[in-house]
Parts: structure tokens; sequence; C-alpha cells
């Protein structure tokens, strides 16, 4: 077992009860204040830790870091270093942090230049994605959409239980949490209509997602096996996938989903490594009919993380809509990366790869207002007495996903984006 | 007009009858040797011109240029400086190239430092390419293409007179002229079976396309309009989509393509500036029916370009397998960008733009194999007495370009790529 997963582990920094950021958890993110340029940081409690500040107060001394290493905008550089220097990297947090270690506890100096409060600091996307992919990999989601939009009676097309469907989307849009969205413009077809129009998308919805991130490049031409998939792995975030519905419908055949997709996606600030992630594993779906031998795994691929989303109108209180786990995954990621590069295609430290809306196999655990609210037939009501079948201007969308186990909660903190009107 | 487009001009460098880079071409790359770091270039005749050692020697002082700009591995950060700059960049080469000018001419050590010949150097990728978008704009190819797998009858779908149709590729994947390729394994389903089996592919094609490269980013919610859209346009290259249709056909529905087209796409080395391919402006096809306001233009926005398609088998000469042309694109680069941004999507310096497979409206300009040899109805027979439905291991796949005009040929050189077996 992991070090720093220890359950009986406790730091001399405060944790509040029900803190998705306990000692057990050592995110990584990248952070910038008034006076301090972007840089890497972890989370604990109600605090973000200044990587840069302890290294260079010489805490990492007994790891091969560069100097610069926390010093950059973005997590690339440090995650390119590899496992072995993240995860050692983790340990020694865990070491500094915990109760009995006067290290750090002890040198108000060093405390006092690396801890900021969370409130006072801004979060940044923590890493430059090079490519993003899209996967489909929920099988009440895959269903959900196909009843709706095809045939209930084959909901789920004849490829859909042999590949981990997938596609490429825009890396340029990923926004992290915090940053407001403007609801896009696009064409539709009006039920009926024999020509489209141009407006404001009236279907803007969210998607429900969870994200990896590799850590390992390959070479063009170079696979990675479902055995090697999760070495080449090093965290996770929340993920959503706006998406403008009537657009989509409109545009997605033959090639797929293009402008309904790429205007925008939002992502979670910190980076929860594989490593906090292990205790959480669960079983995945039996997959039938068998899988071709390339997709075939052993052992716990699945992860228990429960997630939710909510929607704020503009002047009320937030209401959850959807409560759903990423445990309901039927293609798990390692079988998701192995698909990818079966082919060749390389990857880069830092691409992306969002699981698909992860819908639940009851209507309240659905991934997207699409599916909640049942093509609109179903409307969602609001604490201020409106109702919702899709997102409206000024609606603030907020996901939240922790895993919780032995009295330990690994939390993802949140997504959080409002929805400003088309200009 | 553009002074450096001028056909009268000609160099005090020999270029020989024939040659795609005459003083009126001046595209940018980028090349290294055995003894010096990537940097940026120009071509002219048979010559690579090192622009690093141009402007050391201070050949460009006239123009605000950052000292490192051409010794950059890739041309983002020229490009950035956006087209005033850059454009006076190649007015200034056009100078100094000159028949009578003797700035450079009469420098021999200038000369000896900065001149190589073609076969000496490797060029290498131009740009790091951010997001990479793949339109599907020949309507003669998206006509062939629904009348094989879809409808004779209803070819083309309701949507394709109306949108640009486009999708997401791969960025990591795109590589330079010479990279050889690697056959790619995945799915398929063979005609019959209820099970997909795996192996190398069994139809590997080449799709004949252009590719433009934006110079000038956006912020997440703006859209370029069609007016404005050239002037965020840099220039383009020669773009080899490669595909395996085996693959496409089974994966494809209903996200698009994934794992057909990732493994690899390939492009010359040479960027063509739109400058240059002024002259050689001429008027799309009349698109009925009438475009929504957004992706109305005027003024003549299609390009004249001569493209070919050769395969050369391992042992044997190569043979031409298409002729075809830039001009029959149905939508042209201004209404994709248009399109592409109208919904807020933000766009980066070095993004790439491919047209999708270019396809004339006789069966000899059909832009990939598909298309030639009709599904595999209509093998097309080799100089070795072989014949292609699809590509061959050890084939080399070719693809040249070229306008011409008043004794002017401005080239791209070539985009040159051998297949090799699947591991």
């Amino acid at each position: 077992m992991i070090k720093a997963n220890n359950p009986e582990l406790s730091s001399w920094i405060e944790v509040p009860a029900g803190s998705d950021f306990p000692i057990q958890n050592l995110p990584f993110g990248i952070f910038k204040t008034k006076s301090i340029s972007p840089r890497a940081a972890t989370a604990i409690g109600d605090f973000v830790v200044d990587l840069h500040s302890l290294h260079e107060y010489g805490f990492f001394a007994g790891i091969a870091l560069p100097k610069d290493v926390f010093a950059h905008a973005t997590l690339n550089y440090f995650i390119s270093l590899g496992k072995e220097t993240t995860g050692a990297v983790r340990e020694r947090l865990s070491e500094l942090l915990q109760s009995d270690n006067a290290e750090l506890r002890d040198q108000p100096e060093a405390r006092e230049k690396a801890f900021y409060r969370q409130a006072e600091v801004e979060m940044l996307l923590p890493v430059k994605v090079g490519d993003y992919t899209d996967f489909y990999s929920s099988e009440q989601h895959a269903f959900n959409v196909g009843s709706m939009f095809r045939d209930p009676d084959n909901a789920l097309l004849p490829n859909w239980k042999h590949i981990p469907v997938g596609y490429h989307g825009r890396a340029s849009s990923i926004v992290v949490s915090g940053v407001d969205i403007r609801r896009p413009k696009g064409q539709t077809l009006e039920p009926g209509a024999d020509a489209p129009t141009f407006g404001p998308t009236k279907r803007l919805d969210f998607e429900l997602e969870m994200a990896f991130i590799t850590g390992k490049a390959t070479q063009m031409g170079d696979s990675i096996s479902v055995n090697e998939a999760e070495d080449y792995i090093f965290g996770f975030s929340l993920f959503n996938d706006w998406s403008a519905r009537d657009v989509q419908k409109w545009e997605y055949v033959p090639l797929g989903p293009f402008l309904a997709k790429n205007f925008a996606s939002s992502i979670s600030p910190w980076i929860v490594t594989l490593d906090a992630l292990d205790p959480f594993r669960v079983p995945g779906p039996k997959q039938d009919p068998k899988v071709l031998p390339y997709l075939e795994y052993s052992g716990d691929k699945n992860f228990d993380i429960n997630l939710e989303v909510l929607i704020q109108p503009e002047n009320a209180d937030a209401k959850r809509v959807s409560l759903s786990n990423f445990k309901y995954m039927y293609w798990n990621i390692a079988q998701q990366l192995a698909h990818h590069t079966v082919n060749g295609c390389n990857i880069n430290v830092g691409d992306m790869y969002a699981s698909g809306t992860i819908s639940g196999p009851t209507p309240d655990s659905y991934g997207s207002m699409l599916e909640l609210a049942w093509k609109g037939t179903k409307p969602v009501p609001m604490p201020d007495g409106t109702e919702r079948k899709f997102i409206h201007d000024g609606d603030t969308v907020i996901m939240r996903g922790f895993a919780e186990k032995d009295g330990v909660r690994i939390g993802f903190g949140e997504v959080k984006t409002k929805v400003l009107p088309a200009t």
C-alpha cells in the first residue's frame, strides 16, 4: 500500500470534517495570487501549499528535481518527470504534513511563505492540454441517447460493446472552474423546417464526466497494453463537457460533434493522482459479449467516486439535479487508453481523456439535462419556482466529486461555471 | 499588388525551370543539419536559406524582430508576430534575392553561411500544431462517399450544403514529409460477420488535402467573420489525411472517425503564404441553396492550385493516380474559419485546418483510393504489373501541388510518405 494513503495519518494542518483535501489526497494544481506568478501547489484542508516555495526552502532535498520544476505555469514539466518522481513528491508532502513531523510545522517563516487560504488564490488550468479525447463509455448514457434519438429497441449501436467509442475534441477551449462561458450560437434545424436557422442555442447542456491526464508520452507506432495503461495515467479531474444539443443534432452526421461541443469544456483545478484513488478501486460491470483480446483486463479498474451536479439559478439557491458515480463506467480507463493507442496513435504528457457522460441506472443519476429532463418532457423544478429543460442564461452549473472509505474522503473540489448570454 | 509577387522579378540565385520555389514564392519552413539546430528558413530554387543567419548579419535591420525569432524549432513564434511583420520579412527577402540587389549577393561569407542545398538539410514539422480540424468541403468527395456507403440518390446529407462540415482530429500524429508511417491495426467487421476481428487494416488509404495554418489567435467567445477570416490565415501546406477505411466503417457511428484517422497525417514542410497565393484566386462554385448570412462572402476565395498524387511501389517507378485541383472546394477557407468560430470556439497560432479530400469532377481527379478504385471495384494498375485497390506495405505516396500563371509557378514541394508493415 502507498504510505501516503494510510487512513491513520493526520496532519498538523487542521482539516475540517468533510473536506475534499485531507492529508491522504495531496492533489496537484496551479495557482497564482496578485503578487506571485503561476506555480504548482498541493491542497490540504482549506489551504493551498506553494510547492516552489517549499522547494526553495530545501524540503524536497532528497528528490532529483530541477530547480524551477514548480515555477512553471502548468504541471506538464513536473508530470513529465515520471511517476517515480511525482510519487516521491507526494510521499514527501505527506511526511512533511504529518502531525508528528516538525520539519515544516515549526518553521513559521516557511509556513508563512508557502501556505495560502484557498479563498485568497486564483486556481488556473493545471495542464497545457495537447490533445483532448472524449469517450462515450457509460452504457446508461449511450442507451438513453440512443433511445431518444434513434430506436429504444436498438438503443446501443452494434459497435458500442466492442469499442470504447471516442472522438477528438477541442483542446483550446478547455477552461478551469470559475471561468464564465458564453451561450454559443449556431445552426439548427427546427422540427419540420426544410432549411436551418441561426441563433443562440436553445438546448445548452452540461455533461457530467471525469477526465484522466496522461503523464508519459509514446512514440508514433507504439501501443500501450491494457496492463501497462495505468503507468501512463497521472491523475483525474472533474470534467464538464458543455454541449449545444440542437446544434449537435443538425451537424453531427456523418463526422461527429463539432461546434456543438468545441465552444467550451470546464475542468476542476486539482488533479487527484491515480495513487490517491487506489483505495477506491471496484470491479467494473461484466462485459458481455466478450471483448477482443487487446481489451481484456484483470483486476479492479473502476473507481467508486461519488459525483453530483447542481444548478444555481441567477438569484436562487443551488439545487442538486444529479447524483451519479464514476463506477458506472462500462469501459475503464485502461481499456480506453489501450484502444486509443492500439493503432499506433502517439500520446503526450498533459493529454486529456474524458469519460463521456456518466449516467447511473436511475433517472436521478443521469449526467446531462437531456437525460434528466428526458428531451424536455420532464422539466426539473428549481428552488425559485422556475424549471429547467436545459441550462438558462445566468445559471451556474456546479459539479463535485469525492471517494470515501475508512473515514477518508478524497475529493476533487468542484468545477463551477456560470453561463453568460449570447452576444 | 504585393511587390514580392511581381512576375517580372528574377533572382541572382539560379532557379531551375519548373522549380516550385521562384523568387515570387518565398515560403517558410524549419530545417536542421548535422551541425546546426532547428531554425527557420525560406526556399529559393534548390536552396534553403537560413533566416537566423541572415538576421544575425543584420539583413532584417529595418523590421522589428526579436533576436531569436528564427532560432526556434517551430514557426509559431515568428507567425505570432503578425502578418505585417511576416509580410515585411517576405518582402525584404524578395529585395535581397533580386538580381540587381548586391547586399547579400556580393557577401560571400554571409552566402556561405546562409545557403544550403535542399538535399543537404532535413526539413522538420514547420509548426507546433495546437488543434487540428479536418473539414469535408469537396462536394464530389462527399457525393462519392455518400454514393458508396449510403444511397446514390441521396448521396449528400441534408446538412452538407448548409454547413462546412468538420470534425476535430489528432494533432500529435501530424508528421512531416519523409517520416515513414506504420500500417495501423484496429477493429473491423467483416461483411456478414456478427462480431469484429482485430488486425492490420486491409484498406489503408490516403486523402489528398490542403491545410491552412492560422497566424492570429482569438479569445474564447469571439467569432471571426467571413470578411475578416483571411487576416487570420498565414498560409498553406499539402496534407495527406491517412485513413483506414475498414476501421472507419466500423467505428464512426455515431461520433465520427477516431482510430481510422489519428494514427498519422503527413504534411509538406513549406508553408506557402496566403500572400504568395493571392494571384491565383478564382471564383468558387455557386452555392445553392443560399447559405446563411454568416457564411455569405464576396470576392474570389478559391485558389487554382494543381494537385497530384503518385504511388511508388517498393521497387518500381512512381505512377500518378490522381490529378485534382484545390479550386474544386465547395466551401472556401473564409467560410470554414467563420463557421469554426461562430460559436465562440477560440483558435491559436499554429492551428491547422485541412480541407477534406479534394476530388474533382472526373474519376481521374478523385482524391482517395476509395474513390479512384471505387470501393475496390476498379483496381488501379501499377508500373510493376501489380494493381492497387488500397495502399500496400512498402508503397510510397507522394502528393505535389503548384499554382501557375504569367510564367510564375508557386509550388508546395511535396509530401512523401512510405508505408511500413504493421508490427
